[in-house]
Order: C-alpha cells, then sequence, then structure tokens
C-alpha cells in the first residue's frame, strides 16, 4: 500500500507539468498506482486487487490530492521520490511474481507479470496524458525489475527451501534502481537504434 | 441503446477533423459507444455486454456510418449532439453503477465503474486517434458522473426502500451537464496546476 | 507461430526509426505480437493464448532481439516484410474467428475477434511508441481482414459441411493484401473525410 500511495504521488507531479485539473489528476495518479496490477490481474485472470480491497484506491486517491496541492518539489525532493518510487517498484514487482507462482503458472509468466505490474501503471498514465512513455527513453527502469524477477523466480524454482528469495531480490531491484538514480545512469549507445527515416 | 448511437456519432465527428476514412470512423466510433462499458465488464468480471447482445454493436456502427457521411453539423447541430450526450451519459454511468452494486460489490466500486462507463469509450478513442483526452482539457465532465454516481449509491445504500434513486441522480448528471454546456463553464484556475518546466 | 516471429519482428522495425532502447524493442516487439491475442482472450473470456503455451512469447522475443540486431532492411527487404506479415495477419485472423466459433459465440463477435486479433498488437505498439496508429492513416489493412473473416464466418454457418473455409479465406486477406501492397493502393478520397477546423 506504501507503493500505492508513492506510484500516485509521482504520478500527479509527473502530469502537473502538462497542465491538469484536480478530477484529472486524481484519475490519472490513481492509474498510475493501480493500474499495472490491475492489467496482471486480467491477464492471469485473478479477481482485480483493489476490487478486493478497496482501501488502495483510497490511499492512491488520497496522496493523489495531495500531490495535487503540494508546492513543486525541488531536486532534492524529487530525487527523495525517485528512491521512494525505487522502494514501492521492488515491493510491488516481486509481490506480483510471488502472486503469479502461487497460482501455478510458468516461472516465465510471473517474471512477465512482476514487469507489467511495476511499469503498467506508469504506461497507462503516460498515454492517457499524450506523454512519451517509458519505453521510448534511455531511462534503466524496466531492466532492474526484469533482472530482479528473474532471480526471484529462479531461486524459488531452483532452491524451493530458501527462504531468503524475496528480499534478496527486493533488495537487487531497489539496489539497480539506487545506483542508477544515483549515478544518473542511462542506457548505453550501442544498445540504442535510431534509423534515419 | 440510444446511448450507444450518441456515443458513436459524436465519436466519429470528433475524429473526423483530424482525417479519417470510413473503416477507422466504423471502428473510433464503435470504440467510442461500447469501450468504457467493455473496460467496466472486464474489470468487474462480468460476461462483455455485446457479446450478450451484439445489438449495441449494430447501433454503434450503424450511428458511425451515418455520421461518417453525413455534412458536418453547424454550431447548433453540434450543440444539440452535446445535449443528446449528456443524455446518453446519464443514462450509461447510473446504469452501470446499478449493474456494479447487483454484483454485490462494493458501493465505491459502483461509483468508479460508472465513471469508466462514462469516460472509458471516449479515452480509448482519442488514445487511438492520438487526441489529447479529456483528462487533460478544461472540460467539466467527469465531475457530474462522480457527483451523480456517488449520490445514486449513497441513497441506494442509505434509503433502500427508495425507488427514485436512479432518475434523481441521471437528473444530477444531465443537468449539471447542461448548466456546464449552456453556460460553457470550466474548471476554475484553483483547481488547476500547471509547473513550469 | 510463424506469425508471432513476422509480426514482433516487423513491430521492433517500426519503433527503431523513432529511436529505442533493447529492452523496450524487446517489450514493444513482443507486445506488437501478442498483444491483439491477449485482448481477444480476455474480451471473450477464454484462458490467455500465451499463459496456456509460453513459446509465443519465446518466439517474439528472439525475433525483436534479432530485429533489434539487425541491420537495417533495404526496400526490397521492407517488401519482403510486408508480404510476410501479410501473411501473418490471415493465418492469425481466420484463426482466431474459427476459436471464437468454436466457443458458441455469434458470427459478428467472431468477425470483430478476427480484426482485433489482426490490428490489435500493431494499436497497441503505436499507442505506447507515440506514433499515429492504423486507424488515422490511408492504409487499406483492416478491410481485407474485415472482408476475409466475413467470409470465412459466412461459410462456416451457411455452408457447414464445407471444409475449405479456412483455407479461402486466408486466401482472400492474403491476396488482397499482396495488391494493395504490390500496387501501393491507398483509401479513396470518397471514403475520407477531414473537416477544415
Amino acid at each position: 500500500m506504501i507503493g500505492a500511495l508513492v506510484f500516485a504521488a509521482s504520478g500527479v507531479l509527473a502530469v502537473r507539468r502538462h497542465g491538469i485539473d484536480l478530477i484529472g489528476a486524481l484519475f490519472l495518479g490513481v492509474i498510475t498506482a493501480i493500474g499495472g496490477g490491475t492489467i496482471r490481474d486480467i491477464v492471469i485472470g485473478a479477481r482485480i486487487f483493489w476490487i478486493v480491497d478497496f482501501n488502495y484506491v483510497w490511499a492512491a486517491a488520497a496522496a493523489s490530492v495531495l500531490a495535487f496541492f503540494l508546492s513543486r518539489p525541488g531536486p532534492k525532493g524529487q530525487r527523495v521520490l525517485l528512491y521512494l518510487d525505487a522502494m514501492g517498484v521492488a515491493l510491488f514487482t516481486v509481490g506480483a511474481a510471488s502472486k503469479v507462482l502461487a497460482l501455478g503458472l510458468a516461472p516465465a509468466v510471473a517474471v512477465i507479470m512482476g514487469l507489467i505490474t511495476g511499469i503498467g501503471g506508469g504506461l497507462l498514465r503516460d498515454v492517457l496524458a499524450g506523454r512519451p512513455t517509458l519505453l521510448m527513453s534511455r531511462e534503466i527502469y524496466a531492466t532492474p525489475i526484469l533482472a530482479g524477477c528473474s532471480l526471484y523466480v529462479a531461486l524459488r524454482e531452483f532452491a524451493p527451501g530458501f527462504s531468503l528469495a524475496g528480499p534478496i531480490a527486493m533488495a537487487v531491484i531497489f539496489g539497480t534502481r539506487a545506483i542508477v538514480i544515483f549515478r544518473n545512469l542511462h542506457m548505453p549507445g550501442w544498445l540504442r537504434r535510431e534509423d534515419a527515416t
């Protein structure tokens, strides 16, 4: 639920730059927070998590309204938000992979669902707000999630008795993201293609 | 079904400004009409309403083709369409909230599903047509829906015997939208944020 | 599965023009390949095909990585890809219509699901990549699918014993697309509307 709070707040701050009113901010903040998990639950055929426990929506809505009325965070505040977001992502994605494994689905499906849970909400927000999505940027965001969820699923698969798979995977995701944020790293040029038109 | 007709026609007229061919207009018109209800049914886990009764799609398709070939409506015709759209929204959204309550889901879920049914189709159309969505505009569209559906759900919850909850909520949504259209109201500035970049 | 390979590769090549890194290309390539079928399965309430058989995702992922690292195809290579894509579309869409009929759903639903399977993945890719979608272009892409799937469904409905419905419909879709590609045809002007603003 902490993840939902942070996702919603960062979602609202992201769209504030484009001009937004309270209702739009509320909608986009809540979508950022619960969109990824909603896509995951629809695809795996589970009941939508926020229909089961509506408190996720209340938390996201409260964080969105707060982020709307707060004064604009300075560069320091934005960095803190990035680290909080990295924590939220680590919790969300490994939790999602664990939920998928518990349903008896294939390990590779669990990795994909972790990824979708982590980036789906932000993708929906950007598409609805008319912003370029994460996928077209040079930000290193999906890679740590893919790495961490793959590690988690591998540990669960090959060392079923090992109880630290979750914490280790979360630490990997948070740690990698923290290094990326701290060092302001981007995708290297050789992993990038841009054809002349 | 009247709602589907109006939604489809207004959807086609909206994208005609951007240049569209008949098949694209047909697709976007039908999406505008049935998109919101489709998202609602997927999220609540119900059978999709237009798979149960395909006449919704035929009606939307017919209205789309008609709106494609019709000459462009003048300012007066566009106003009439806005009022028809307000009627469609009032019917659609309260009907959706009622359907969700009948499934035994929480009142707050019913309000959200009313909102999604009302604006989901238009959001899908705008995203697919590359137009800025409603959420980024200053139009007052979602607020009447939120107010009317909340009122409906509250009346159903706290006065279960009262049989006029539906008509009253519809009147509130249509009435508010009609005032907004007639007075050409927009979101006030203090409910709007636009950060300098 | 051949369809998935071609869809993924053409999806990656399409977004390479806009600048993309490996992970983004992987994600968008896989979405192009499996997006349409995923929407179809969600709407008809079937289990998602790639959760049942994950090899579709592996194939799409491999084709995406390959298409990312390959040198840019010349005009001749791009034409070959278009024809391969036409073959993939013919297989995919008629297969989808057949799957829907097998579930006992209405013939018109089968036609729509064929269409969604054929264009859904490309629509998702374009929306996520911030490109104008197919629906706004003058390309003749959806029309052959609509025609072929309608023919297939009609043959299955009115000549249940006739075993060549599938091959004939696929030939119609591939043939029409091939003529469109070979002659570089576009939607005629009278089937197009663009209102002055």
